[in-house]
């Protein structure tokens, strides 16, 4: 059983954190919120998300799973105006997740989550952890896509560093620890990633909001913030770029 | 003879009406106002339009025909602003339309009329009417445009009511009788019609503008409204789609 | 040695001005400001740029030249809003731009002037001039591209006028004198010229300020405007087309 009411916009979060990875995912249904996790078909990030049952108007449910196509719910959540309240039932006679806007009553097809893997986190040891504004990386992420298709992050004692080098064109975006909400290193730590995928995980973040970013030596990189009004988590995972020499 | 001067909106509205079912029209002149008439290529849609001398600040014309390229007309009225006023002569020695814009002089090429259809108007006795503001049924004809390509629309003595299905996802908005401006029927009318075209049907009208539809079982739909101040008025026609079993 | 610290804008006008004409461009920089000069691939049109050092918050050069790749500049100073102060460095060792955006170092690498040309300035004798603003003429060549590839201006005595001919369709924009701005003309001049071409010069010319035409018979254009806050100034030289008769 899942029945939930919830404002248009907590939805269209979960869509923006997910869809850039993945379009088909199992939604981990319980009483006390949604979960998922899923590992994109290039098996490079991870996502995982947690939604609590507070976040919503009305909740209602018990341990069950929904298949859903991303793309499509995408499309229905557009069909909503912000402020909209959606409710979702899920329709167990015809296994379909009935959306109601409105007047309006989308019935949406799920897909069978019986081959849908489940993904464990792995146990990452990351010594390294800032906190940040996504103000302050977005301008520097972009600047990075003109000159490669990866970028280096470094965090030093004293500094957070996001640079990528092209042939004859290079980027160096260096923040200070006070223009960081937070700097945990001891040591310097430093990894290269693939930046469309950096990208996307920084992308659903706007404005003074905080990322928290976690690296190591040619390790993952852990990012993390929270959606829902803090009523939900995201943790991304993004396996590391090996520097050619 | 054809002289007159009039708010760009009102031409910009009359081409909104006119250009996604046909391109090349025949405008029918008189000294009351002008109208038009036409079918859209395959046959499926008529646009009957007229807008009153009334709807101009200058108006003077004698009966005579003008074959008007819409989009090369609605071209022409993209170089104006809201609020700009716009001339028009008919000039006879070079069988143009002169259309003034501020300082601008722009001479179109009109089509011979020659061979254009004098369609008639079919007499419909449809049994079914509602009154509805634009804005309580665009939202769910974008809807149904995801999950099928013809939609279900159905009038009963309480409801309105829109539907469209899909393999696996379905559409439906219902709206009471007293979310509706009027509602008319002694019993239940269906038809289904193309989505593609109904929609460019209601898409001229905006918010909280009244589209009044009138429908029966099997039978082509009625959607009319007000254009031009409510000095001009607009009937469309849609023939049905066979509902296949 | 150059070392400038500008607003976003100036460099942004100074792209907006250049990149319709030529992609690769000989910056010549000296003590007094940055000029260009280069000619479109078509040998058609001519762009000659001067922006003063004044026009720049800080600045501090010898004589030089930088070889720009005006695409790629562009793409960079998208990475700045406007009101942003923006920091310009010629790093000598590595032949690269060091562009500095609040925390963001972008390094530009920098193409070989040595091949590029130094177009002269031709000596022209153009009988008839008129200032205008730039939303008096805007219209109107938009108005012309529907209709032909190609426009004629004509300064008389009284009137500019801007007109473009189609097979059935005609464009004709008539300025009196007390619409322009100045008009100083003794005699009749009319010269034919590329609308695309035409089109490109006029658009960095915003709402009322000023551009100044200089025509002949069958003669090049000189239209000429300022940027910069009026701390540069831009000219440009188009050939004119041949009337066929």
């Amino acid at each position: 059983m899942f029945n939930a009411k919830v404002k248009s916009e907590v939805l269209k979060g979960i869509i923006d954190v997910t869809s850039p990875l993945v379009n088909e995912v199992k939604l981990n249904i319980s009483p006390k919120g949604i979960s998922l996790r899923a590992v994109d078909p290039a098996h490079v990030a991870m996502v995982d998300l947690a939604v609590k049952d507070k976040a919503f108007e009305e909740y209602k449910a018990t341990d069950m799973e929904l298949g859903i196509d991303m793309d499509k719910f995408g499309g229905i959540m557009r069909l909503s105006s912000s402020g909209d309240m959606v409710s979702l039932e899920y329709d167990e006679e015809t296994n379909r997740l009935i959306v109601k806007i409105g007047n309006l009553v989308r019935k949406m097809g799920l897909i069978d989550t019986a081959g849908m893997p489940d993904p464990k986190m792995p146990n990452l040891s990351l010594p390294a952890k800032i906190v940040l504004k996504a103000s302050e990386i977005s301008q520097g992420v972009r600047a990075s896509e003109a000159v490669s298709d990866h970028l280096a992050l470094t965090v030093s004692k004293d500094n957070f560093e996001l640079s990528a080098e092209g042939d004859t064109d290079t980027v160096n975006l260096k923040l200070p620890k006070d223009l960081l909400v937070e700097l945990n290193a001891t040591s310097k730590s430093r990894s290269l990633f693939s930046i469309d995928y950096f990208s996307n995980m920084i992308k659903p973040v706007k404005g003074e909001d905080p990322i928290t970013i976690q690296i190591g030596n040619d390790n993952p990189i852990k990012v993390e913030f929270d959606i829902a009004e803090k009523k939900g988590h995201v943790t991304y995972l993004l396996a590391p770029r090996i520097e050619s020499e």
